[in-house]
């Protein structure tokens, strides 16, 4: 499959110069980005998620130079900052990541006067993604009706987190948090073993996370295929459902 | 200080009715809501963090009970969710969204049919805000122009975690990653031994951060004193400088 | 009635420079500018039209140079363009408008050099306002359920801009198209004769219109009574009523 | 060439139910639908223009029952109003436009139970679009820097309005003011004359106008050479270029 770095060029420096500028600017700018990027990419299917917000990384199966280049033009005509990208494909989102980000390096540092970078290799079809969306088993009767909301914030991120660290050691998987009590996992073909991954989470964060797993030519329909998945399971009190 | 716990109502539920909902398009309403939050904060000079997405927590010294009342028609108005707001106020942060929370608790679950709830107490003045702003010690050579762009991100993750915790257990403040390295805790006047909390995160997380404390009336104040602490701590190399 | 007039600077050249750009980012980029200041000017109740999009013209009542600083700050921290302000002060619309584009015009040409000047007087209180709300009697089943969709567009244009004209050449009030079928005119305190008005829209271009007129101290109240007023009339079948 | 009417579903009552609503609010939400609009036809390399805000007409080329779906599903995730289509395919955009709006108006009135309307035939080829891009000759000088910015924009409007009503009448193109002092007129093939249109705008209104002509097999391609024609008209002091 295909990933992109999406990297805001020198975004660290313009932050401060010539003074600190307003934080909640900053927030809606990188939050106004992000809803740029994910339009632009959501209309070849793929997914992106903010990750560090200056720093946002992307299935684009089906996104070709042109469609980065678009992408890069509309960022510098809406924004007062310019974007670069690293391409990379690999079946194993952790190496296709891994490649866009080198690609992306080669070009030079995030903070300096690299500006529209668009480096590396466009994919040719290496064939299905897996999608696996995660959430936590009663997150609201159990956290947010419950605890306090920055200790049940907290405890679900550390959910997260340990989720993510499962998938990306054991299958080269990334995860992302994407709000509430969810997680999406895109996932090399063929991955298996969710259900101890999610009695591992449990037993190191205390955390019950249920998972759909979806497969699909792009994000959007794996995702969309893992969604439905997900919905059987909460349904069929399961923990885990393969579409 | 006045913490505001925004949640949007019944919105798990209702992305998945009839159908679960593209992805993209969900992540992009919830940075739009976010957008529009922090800009009618921000108004007030106050700070809002996604955190959860449906759940935002809010310093929000200033915004009255028909303050909160126009974000929520302002939600109603351009959004297809609601938003319910509660509001506590304390000297602790920790507190203060304890109380914030319980009070919208109190008006029902997340998930029902509570609508536009609007509860808790609003703030007499409680003095100075102190704002600890961090960022990681050159994290753009260390990571992002040497480490796979996934990998930096859950490292520079995995610190401002620990940060986090560290702040909350042994200070009572609140901390958010706000993008790139840097993370933002909204502490009680007179929090100290932040060099402490620094070497403890380093020992945990290999992570080295610095921090710049700063103190205002409000939390645009307090954050852009922060800033500029932060900036001296960078030319003089310190790692914390409180203005 | 204080008035401001928003000013994109050196926008014009911007556009082709270096090449023309893309039509549909230049036109979401208005857009979200105008947004964006709707949002902001919004926060003292006041109201902000788009005119020529570049030039925005806007009741400011409450508004202070600290307030228009902000705006000012907002655009540039979001935007690749910045911003210049003029601001008037007089009970007539037409003059107080005047008064903003001079004051302006003294800092330089909107093409050029100048950047975030902000120029003119501020208001002390100039007591109510008074707002006119038209729209077209049964504009759905006259024309939009039955012209094509650009002559419905045009008709209901072309009455608008009578409707303006009147109201600018006898009355000194500024009028705007606001979507739909509808027409917001700011005029001064005690203008009259609605019924005439109308009259004379209807003659000189067939289209049928009603008003609701409220008073109020800042645009949003006097509007807000306009609005109730109108769909009043509208139950009554009543051309004029006022509030 | 293909165009789209787009129809927010019984707004007008929506926005008067269960009270009036801030008409901040609503412009804000009619400017940010617009915006997902264009960008979402963009990705087509077509244009769309606010019109009347609540109906939209646009250059379609290129985008199919699934993609106009898709638009529809994009406005129901993100606000609080859906979107019907209506499409029409003629070599001429009042032809084709007027075919768009009778297909959607036999799917039921704007203002009922009509919801997310589609309707109408998709388009075969027929060939290249033309598309003149006008604006004012030294607008800054002779409006923007020397009348007030209300009768500056009431002026340019008047032109535009004389313009659009030439074009329409004479050649059923379809004329959309786009901010500035710009004007962008989707034209049949062949259209021709261009000088003579300009004459008696100048004749009937005083301003005087240049243009720009060009061709292309989508909106985006057309106006582009559009663009670039009219800066080459701009630096050779003609009023009339054809790319």
């Amino acid at each position: 499959m295909q990933w992109t770095l999406f990297q805001l060029d020198d975004y660290g420096p313009w932050t401060t110069t010539p003074h600190p500028r307003r934080e909640m600017d900053l927030q809606t700018l990188q939050s106004r980005i992000y809803a740029t990027l994910a339009t632009g990419v959501d209309s070849v299917d793929g997914y992106v998620f903010p990750t560090r917000w200056d720093n946002l990384l992307a299935v684009t199966n089906g996104l070709d130079r042109e469609g980065h280049e678009r992408l890069q033009t509309r960022v510098r005509n809406r924004f007062p900052v310019t974007l670069s990208c690293g391409v990379g494909v690999d079946e194993t989102p952790a190496t296709a990541i891994a490649d866009a980000t080198a690609a992306l390096q080669d070009a030079g540092s995030a903070q300096g006067d690299r500006r529209e970078a668009l480096r590396g290799s466009f994919g040719e079809d290496t064939g299905d993604l897996t999608v696996a969306h995660f959430d936590v088993v009663d997150a609201t009767g159990t956290y947010t009706d419950r605890d306090d909301a920055y200790s049940a914030h907290r405890t679900i991120r550390r959910g997260c987190d340990a989720l993510a660290d499962e998938m990306h050691e054991r299958h080269g998987a990334l995860t992302f948090f994407v709000g509430g009590d969810n997680a999406i996992a895109v996932c090399p073909a063929g991955t298996t073993e969710f259900g101890t991954t999610i009695d591992r989470v449990q037993e190191r964060t205390g955390t019950h996370w249920r998972v759909g797993v979806g497969h699909g030519a792009t994000a959007h329909e794996a995702g969309m295929a893992a969604k439905h998945a997900l919905e059987a399971g909460r349904e069929r009190a399961e923990a885990v459902v393969e579409a």
